[in-house]
């Protein structure tokens, strides 16, 4: 199967790092996460002065058959073609979220129970219409598997072609909760009924019913300690893909920016192909679908954004970018202590 | 004394702005914070179609006397004037984040114990070199008070007058975290050891330390039920310029962007001499200086950012104020469920 080749950073230029930052005219560590921040992006670009060229925000879109035959989402599957058009006719959160902190959007069909007419703005790499219904079956096949890392690897390749150095992926698909939280149990080892949230609206007998599909489903594949394999029995395209595209770009040493739970079970499945990948990583956002800071102590990942959000489609990471920003600026831009002669605080 | 005429925001116009928020394209509440920001921004300015116009800063800067006498800060009175020096050449944390969101960045030498050269970013209005040492006297008069609200008031109405629609005020004083701490115990009457924290740097021997002092400075003045009094025996006089900027800001109907613990510490002075200004402040940040939190639960508000920052300089506004964007942006340019034809979660 797919393998990639992650270097990762170097541990050892922390303390070059850490007294650039401690010597900003700050008291010590006043700047917080903002600091833990800016090293990482030190580290990630293997440079004191790190840069963020060309954000790029890459949406993926599919279906999911286990819509057909059990009521895992509180929205009917129409909604997941009729929200790609609105990415594309600019009118969804992630649309408005990236204008405003110039992001390259870029929407991609990687599976959508729908034909769209040509359009610009739209990758057309669809693989299925749709997964098959994991209920009775395995959602992908193995070369579906492959295709959609090895596709989703491509686009991000062709991006830092392009120049960007940092990325983010979000997603569109009914009932790609369900796909997560089985992911989620299956990678971190956690009860099903402890990583299940009521998704896009799920009231709490939705959730009990939700619970009840999905710990079936987890009995007819079981788990396995193959992430490929996992992703086959339960995975979405465009979780699949979020996978492919996050290990790529940690290949190409871009910084990725993880949105909330549905991305998250994407890296979840994405280090255990590669753990190094978690290097490349920052950490947009706690999503309020309750598995999601389950997801984030596994991961030992600090977020940086708390606020309530569960929206998807990668707005978390675009809400958080200026803060990304911020960062940069502070270790490019603040002054010394020695070159403001300020008298300085750290011993 | 200062009186100020707050118009309070008018509740009954929420149901109208929940509905606009509720049929934005987007899971019901998924925009968690971010919607709760929106909604203050259309009551604040008492329309759906809030703007955000030439967001300003103010940087109030002062010297204390309790620092000639006292060891109750990490730093020596001389870095009170060198930072203002570095605001003015650019290099603080201030600077580099204004510069970032495009705030209109003025420093305010209310206080400091330095000569400045005249300089066209340096707003001269200083009152005194210092407050005097409120460990044997009160820090101000009852005429430096009065005039510390008047004149801010004035430079926030000038803003105003050139556009302004949002401000945020920040500080720059060596000790002003002991100021704080005595206001704050005064105010909200919580034991003054429940106040104090450990400011630029304290240890926690100088935590202590500064427990001992500041607990006989209380004794000596006692606590007042009236807010001009508290400022008169333990403010600073940045602490009471950001008072009386956040209370003509309200006046003039501006959004206010609370900073961290120094600032709040106004806020706390401010409201007790009218507390609808309330209605019109946002929470920047969570300090990690120790009192800010029970500052923040005992004004019942929500932060918007939680990144373990204890800078002051009004940096926690500016960092927040793109996600204060991001409710302007989502309550203005996201699509509606009607408008993008996207099938309706709202019952």
């Amino acid at each position: 199967m797919n393998s990639y080749n992650i270097t990762p950073t170097n541990k050892e230029f922390e303390v070059q790092i850490d007294h650039k930052i401690d010597h900003k005219t700050k008291p010590l560590h006043s700047l917080g996460t903002l600091e833990k921040i800016a090293k990482k992006l030190c580290l990630i670009q293997d440079t004191l002065e790190p840069t963020l060229n060309k954000p790029t925000m890459l949406v993926f879109a599919g279906d999911h058959g286990i819509v057909n035959s059990h009521a895992v989402s509180s929205c009917p599957q129409e909604v997941t073609p009729q929200m790609v058009l609105n990415f594309l006719a600019g009118g969804a959160g992630i649309n408005v979220f990236c204008k405003q902190h110039n992001f390259d959007l870029s929407v991609v069909d990687c599976g959508v129970n729908f034909d769209f007419e040509p359009n610009d703005k739209l990758i057309n790499v669809k693989i299925a219409k749709g997964t098959k219904d994991y209920s009775v079956e395995p959602a992908m096949t193995a070369e579906q598997v492959e295709k959609a890392l090895r596709i989703s690897g491509e686009i991000v390749a062709e991006k830092h072609k392009n120049g960007s150095n940092i990325i983010s992926v979000g997603e569109m698909g009914i009932g790609n909760t369900s796909s997560a939280s089985l992911l989620m149990s299956a990678i971190i080892k956690m009860p099903i009924e402890e990583c299940i949230g009521k998704g896009a609206g799920l009231d709490s007998e939705g959730v009990l019913n939700k619970i009840d599909i999905l710990t079936k489903v987890q009995k007819l594949h079981g788990v396995s300690e193959d992430p490929f394999v996992n992703l086959q029995n339960f995975g979405g395209f465009e979780i699949a893909m979020m996978a492919g595209a996050m290990l790529k770009a940690a290949e190409l040493k871009m910084t990725v920016i993880i949105d909330g739970f549905i991305a998250t079970s994407s890296l979840l499945v994405a280090q255990a192909i590669n753990p190094n990948v978690l290097d490349y990583c920052l950490y947009s956002h706690v999503s309020n679908e309750q598995g999601h800071i389950k997801m984030l102590e596994f991961l030992n990942a600090t977020a940086i954004l708390h606020l309530e959000m569960r929206l998807g489609e990668g707005t978390g990471a675009a809400i958080a970018y200026p803060i990304i920003q911020s960062s940069e600026i502070l270790i490019n831009q603040m002054a010394s202590f020695e070159s403001a002669g300020v008298t300085d605080s750290v011993n």
